[in-house]
This record gives structure tokens, sequence and C-alpha cells, in this order.
């Protein structure tokens, strides 16, 4: 399907001389230039609306725009994705230009004028659907976050401030909300059946980094221990060796639809957060462990049938009602391939190497699109390509470019090393 | 994949002389006997919950129960059936019992003491999801109507006028919330781009007929001529041929990803509804719309290289973000065949039973276990079946039996004329 897949599959990594810098440099090079050379040429050219502000994120097969509503996590995230390539990859003007257009259309449509942020805004920047997401949020801080970091580095420090102003404000909203994420658009009755879940304190875990400068030194290591207690601690379950996406207030395991819920490609994703945060603590006994998750996920997720990590399943082995859990979406793949290699570069064990190059293979082979840039999104079961879309409503500028930005880096830091 | 299949495509419908009434008994017997014999017995005996009242309906391939948790569409959906199953089949008083064990703990913990039904209980009745969905209203509706309709003629008149009581209130509040039937739990912008939809209009036109002997004939005729008017004038769209999921509140086609949506069983469920009116109004250019719609929604819904009907289409032919709309759905398939074979029976039209043939193929031989009673209710798009279950949070004591009774009642009365 692309020559890719053969010149890596016929080199396998734990074959070559050493594991060496060899295969790492070349494969470095194969994430770097899908990266700058595919990816994000394809977002810069293709989502931002220079009529409006923000961006396309609707976009087919070839970049054609086939609708023109504004997702804020979208929005959020390629304001991120701009700033983070521009703090870690190189200075470009344009990504600075890229992300300041986004963020001024989100400064200006975005929120309700305390920092609310919408789900949904019409092209034009009108408010469609109410601030009931609470992932709005937590994408718009680390876009502020990452892009007044850019600014201060561009010499642009009053308008750097006055990001970092909305990221902390918005930060300290998300934080008062983490009992009742969904507030007045919950639709759980009162007294019911109370469920905590695992994408706000698995999201946190990552977003206190993101913006670790803006904070307080005493003010993050709290919220870093509060993520990281609820991740390793209370939604990772040791009699199951796996993490659920629900649990009852009071942490103990409920047999229900949510209650019974796996999410292997976000638990794997939370576990290179974790990663991050044992290498910024000092804390190599974290990163053993979040490593070992991660492998218990891969193996339990993968399909044996057909290859691939499914994206729902049931811890008891019942059916869901999710009808989209035997699918292979793009974002649980690329977050397991910077969670593998992540492991093996802090930990050299090879569980992960070669867990890597099986998931890299069927990653490349089947989401990568030879004919246009970008990648396939969501495939069937069987792997074949169930939509064209290279965006929608909630695929953009995100997974793909961060995935092969978090390996290309890691791939080279290995090869450098050899 | 079972003998009811092969026996039925050996000899087509219409190659029978004088499409005549041996194939037309042949083919009621086995709907007949596939609800009587099979279908019900399986919900009399693995739905009913005799400790707290009410029905499992999380139920697997075989029958056993997965999950506790009451989901007020399926309670109403039940009682309805049985109750229909004694008024329109025979007075079997196991039918009556079943619909009043279902009813009393519907009426009990059902709603918040105003007649606003919860989405959910958990199995003891405990509300779980709050009165959101104006379809756990008409439901209510359809399962207290009947069922006052079956006590009344059982001599149950105390009870039979309390339950129409309830139906008559419920109704009333479902009529007060058509324009806002999410109400509080709206996530809609205020003054956003606003759309109406389909749904509650086309349910209407069944809950009216339901309900008949309930209302003031005035009363009646108003709630019918809006309905209709809704789904004739408004929702079916002559640019297109087709019924569109959602429009502008002024009743113009809109451009988003709402506005797009196509859902071809749902137009179709909605002409067999729409027949019947025609009939209790003597109108037959109503039903001859209703038919041409029918078979227009039948073949721009049919797959051309997999069979079976899409669960949604968009259009435009843009990419749905609903990740399940290229699988098969029992509902879609068995309630295209009461459109088809009714569509026939009021016509007489050739192309009717044509298309009835065909997917009464595909939908026996696809959807039907032939090992355990109920059919599947999921498949992929290539027809493999996608969940084992018999029943979950959407498919209960509905589809698969209404549509059985209704096809069978038809082919009876096809075969009688004979």
């Amino acid at each position: 399907m692309n020559n890719n897949k053969a010149s890596i599959q016929s080199t396998p990594l734990h074959t070559r001389e050493g594991q060496g810098g060899g295969s790492f440099r070349t494969l470095a090079d194969l994430y770097r230039s899908e990266l700058l050379d595919r990816t994000i040429p394809f977002w810069l050219n293709k989502s931002q609306d220079t009529e409006f502000g923000g961006y396309f994120t609707c976009l087919d097969r070839d970049g054609s725009v086939y609708d023109t509503d504004k997702f804020i996590w979208l929005q959020g995230r390629e304001v991120w994705m701009f700033s983070k390539l521009y703090n870690t990859v190189e200075p470009r003007q344009e990504w600075l230009d890229a992300a300041i257009q986004g963020a001024e259309f989100l400064r200006k449509y975005g929120h309700d004028g305390n920092f609310n942020w919408y789900f949904a805004l019409d092209r034009e920047g009108h408010p469609l659907v109410e601030p009931y997401n609470i992932f709005s949020y937590t994408f718009a801080v680390i876009a502020f976050g990452q892009l007044s970091i850019a600014l201060k580095s561009a010499g642009q420090v009053e308008l750097g401030e006055e990001y970092a102003s909305i990221a902390k404000r918005t930060f300290d909203i998300v934080l008062s909300k983490t009992d009742n994420p969904k507030g007045k658009w919950s639709k759980a009755s009162p007294g019911a059946r109370a469920l905590k879940t695992f994408d706000l304190p698995m999201i946190l875990c990552n977003v206190a980094l993101e913006i670790e400068p803006l904070l307080e030194p005493a003010f993050l290591q709290k919220a870093i221990d509060d993520c990281l207690h609820e991740v390793m601690d209370v939604f990772y379950r040791p009699e199951l060796g796996l993490i659920v996406e629900a649990l009852g207030k009071d942490g103990n395991l409920v047999d229900c639809f949510d209650g019974r819920k796996l999410n292997p490609g976000h638990a794997i994703e939370a576990m290179w957060f974790v990663m991050d945060l044992g290498k910024r603590l000092n804390r190599p006994e974290l990163i053993k462990q979040a490593v070992d998750i991660c492998l218990a996920e891969v193996e339990y997720g993968w399909d044996k049938e057909y290859d691939g990590i499914f994206y729902f399943m049931d811890r008891l082995g019942k059916p869901r009602h999710e009808l989209e859990f035997d699918q292979k979406l793009w974002w649980v793949h690329l977050e397991t391939l910077i969670s593998l290699i992540k492991g093996y570069q802090l930990t050299g064990d090879q569980r992960c190497l070669d867990w890597f190059q099986r998931v890299h293979d069927y990653t490349w082979s089947h989401f990568r699109d030879p004919e246009y840039p970008e990648w396939y999104g969501y495939l069937n079961r069987q792997g074949e390509v169930l939509l064209p879309l290279k965006g929608g409503k909630w695929k953009g500028c995100f997974h793909v470019p961060r995935g092969l930005m978090n390996v290309w880096k890691i791939l080279d830091d290995l090869a450098s090393r050899s």
C-alpha cells in the first residue's frame, strides 16, 4: 500500500546490529519527513480560514472543505500544535502566524466572555453548542499556554502575557469543575449511581506539564500529585491489570455499561503523560509502572484476528452499545507509538521496541494515505478505510502531527545515542 | 444460514400463479410462527424481572441477562407490544399479565410524579438518567394507551381508566414540548442556527392512531393534520425525492452535519404510519404518495455492493460523523418489510412486492438467529453479525415482534383475498 511499510518491514529493528543508530536514524527521518513535508503543510494550506479566522477541520481526503463549523476542541488543538512546533522544532514565522490567527478567533468567539468555552461555533464565530464539554476548556488551556511561551520567545511579550492569563484563568475554571464537569448539562439524576471518569485526570496529567512555566511550583505540584493519584492509584486496577474508564465516586468498580467500559487507546496515551511526569519528577519506578501498564493495555487491546487496537472493550466481555467499538482509530495507534517508543527510550525494555515495530507496521500501512497528505482516521475492524476524510468533528491537526513529532524526536535521541 | 430463506427464495412471489393465496399463506404462517412460537416466548420468559418488576432488555444471544438497567423507551415499548398482541391477536391472559406488571413498574418508578418520564432506571427503579428524551414520553403514551384498551375489554375498567389518564396526560405534555423537546437539556446555544427534527412528528403520526379511542375527535384531527403536514409537506423534499432528518425552523434545508443527515429506515417507517393515516382518513392519494416515497427511500438507501439498507447517509454525499453509518440494523429492515407489504396491500403496486421479496430474503437470512430465538440487531456493512445480543440499551421487545405481527396480518389478508 505504501513504500515506507516495505522498507521498514524488510529490516526489522530488533534484528539490526545493536538495534543501532542507523535504523533509528532512518526511522527518525521517515517520521520527520511525514510531519514536516506532508502533514503540517496540509494543515497550513488547507485548514486556515483566511476570511473569518480560525480553522476548517472538516477536510476531505484531498483537503477540500466539506463543512465549515468550528469545533473548539480542534481549534484549540491546532493552535497548540503550531505553537508546539514553533517552541520545539524551530521558530518558523508561518507557524507562529498560523497559531496566532487561530488564537485570535478563539479569544474573540470561543468563549462566553468569562472563559466558558463553547463546544462549537459556526464559520463566522457565532456559538452553536453551549460550553458543556470540559475538554473545550482543557484544549484552550494548552493552546493559549503554548502560544504564550512562543510569543515570549518571539519578543511579543504583551500578547504573550494576555494569552498566559487566558490559559491560567481557564485552568482555574477546569480545576473548579473536576467534581462535576458537565454541570447543568449533566443528565444524571440527582442521587443516582454517580460515576467519575478517567478522561479528565488523564488529560490533566498532560495539561499540567504543558503550562508548567505559567504555574506556581506549589500549585503545579499539587495538580500533578492529584492527577497522578487518580490515574495510577484509582483508575488503574491491579486486579485487572488495566485502566477502567469510569468508577463509582467511592473508587469502586461498578457493573454497568459505563463501569465496564475500557478504552485501551486512552489508557495507553495516559501512560506517556505519566512517563513524562516520571521523568520530570525523577521517579524511575513511576516510569516503569507506566511502561508495564502500557504493554498490558497493548496486549489486551490488540485484535488477534485482524490486527490493530480496538476502540472500546468491555472488562467483563459483555456486548457494548457503542457500535463503533471494534473499529480502528488513528489516534489510538499514534498515541500507542508514542508510548511504546518513549517507554523504550526511558527504560530500554525490549518489549516496547518489539511492539513499536508491530504497531508502526500496522499504522503506516493502514492509516497513511499514499496519494494525499494526512492520514485516514477511521478504519473498520478489518482495517479497511471506513471514511476517506482527513479531518472532521473530532479529527483535526493534532494526533497525527503530535504523534509524528514525538516519535521523530525520540528516535532522533535514540539514533544520536548509538 | 436458515431453511426459511431457501424455501422462500426457491419460489419467488412474483413468479407464482397469480401471486396467489398459496404463497401468501405460506409466508403468513412463517411470520406468525416466528412471532408466536419463537419471539414472544423469548421475551415472556427471559425479560420479565419477577423480583423488582419491569423488564430486562439487555439480553445476550441465548437470552441471559448481561445488564439490569431499565431504559424507559424499552419498558414502554414492551408494555405496548404485549397489550397490542392482546388487543389484535388474541386475549391471552399471560400477555395481559406481562403488560400489567411492566406498566405497574413504569407507573411507580418511570416518572417524577408529574409524568415526566426518566430515560433510565436501575433495576430497583431508582432514576439514573433525567427526563431529557421526548421518546420516553411517547412510548409511555402508547404503552398506557394500548393497555387501557386491553383492560377495558378484559373488564378491568378502573385500572383501564387510570392508565388511560396517564396516557392522555403524558400525550398533553408531549404536545406541549414539540417546539423544544429537549428543554433545559438542550446544548444548542440560544439564538444559534436552530433546527427541527423529523423524529417527533414522525412518531406522532403513529401515536395519534394508537390512542385514538382516548382522544376527542377534533383534538385527534388537529394532531393528525399537524404531524401529516410536517412529515409530507415539510420534511419530505420534492427536490430530493427524500425525507431529511433535520431542517431549519423556517423549513429550509441547512448545509451542516445535522441538516445533511438522511436516515432511510426512519423515512420508510414513517411511510407506513402515513399509509395507516391515509386508510383511516380515506385518502388514497396520500397512500399513493407514501408508497412512492417509501420506494424512493428503499432504492436510495439500498447498499448496491453488499445489500441491506444503510443506517445513515448524507444528502450531499459528504462524510458522516456517525461511525455506524454503514451498518445494517434490524429495525430498519423490519420497518421496511411492513411498509412494502402494506404498500402492496393498499395499492397493488408490483414494485412493492418485488422489493418486499428482496428485503425479506436479506432480512431473514442475515438477522434471524437459527440457533436461538429473537434476531440479531446489528450487522456490519458486509452483513456479518457485529454484536450477538438480542436486546440492549436500544433494542427490546418491539421492532422484531411488531414487524412480524404486522407483516403476518397483512399477508394473512392478502392470502384470504385470493
